[in-house]
């Protein structure tokens, strides 16, 4: 649901964002209120709210043999394996009528799933990825409320549009990946 | 995706169901081909078919803990906490737009979560559940593809539906939960 702001009739003057990966330090939305401050004087926050559930990511040890379990035992529709080199990971796409799954898979010497299969070796549940309406004033915000993030700032991700992952250790134990709606 | 039954127009009859916890020995669907059967002879296998994401179940500590966080942190719609003893745990709903995440917390000295929560001191996430759209049907077909689950057929779930969990080991390593519809 939207943060509502008391007192005061805001507008979000979203920062330029230039850079692939803004950092946090980066200059953030602007709230402006454009009614009066009155007293005691509001302060105003960026106004950010969730949206959809974008998917639950799945590590899979083995990509073809997951495929074929969504595929052919559950009756899913799912998509070919794709290859993200840049995020170091294989993917395939199972599309449920409301949202997706994501079964991940490592690719490339460094992917950020390798240590969770380590651990988990049969696979499980990596992480949930939530949509968000204004990911600049979330980051500000979450940063305000010293929710950790694994990365300083946003980052490029799988959909091509700026994600951020929270520290599960400040979410309950669950890895919570932010993506601009 | 809805199966297709090749060769032959096919209607559901299904058994009746007067159990609360109906097992997989007992009758399920009956699929009787309309059309004349071809030769050579198609087995005709009961239709089923997955929808949408119901919920993603999130296990935690410390329920209050966690319904502030998705409240306050993240600004989500949540749920008062509701007990039911029933199954062992208390939940708290957190709507998304598209679907909702379940906060447990176990109920009781029995608490089916309580042994994830031994393993996992911080929480996280516990299962993923996915509606289909006759799950008799499916607890058959999924038997005889050798899928194991955790209760001989099913129960009935928490939101007063017919459920079953399938095994983690024959599911990727995910706990899933069939829901009817």
């Amino acid at each position: 649901m939207a943060r509502v702001l008391k007192a005061a009739t805001v507008v979000v003057a979203s920062a330029s964002v230039g850079a692939l990966f803004p950092r946090l330090q980066a200059p953030v939305p602007v709230v402006r209120a454009l009614s009066t401050l009155q007293s005691p004087p509001q302060v105003a926050r960026a106004v950010w709210s969730l949206g959809r559930l974008n998917h639950v990511a799945i590590a899979v040890p083995d990509l073809d043999k997951a495929r074929a379990f969504y595929r052919d035992v559950l009756g899913a529709q799912v998509s070919e394996a794709v290859p993200l080199p840049d995020h170091g990971v294989s993917v395939v796409f199972v599309n449920l009528r409301n949202t997706k799954m994501e079964l991940l898979h490592p690719l490339g010497s460094n992917s950020p799933i390798s240590g969770f299969l380590q651990k988990n070796k049969a696979g499980g549940m990596h992480h949930v990825c939530i949509e968000v309406d204004n990911i600049n004033a979330a980051v500000a915000d979450l940063k305000e409320k010293k929710i950790r993030s694994l990365s300083e700032g946003t980052q490029i991700g799988a959909h091509g549009k700026p994600v951020i992952f929270l520290h599960p250790k400040d979410c309950g134990g669950v890895l919570v990946e932010l993506e601009q709606a």
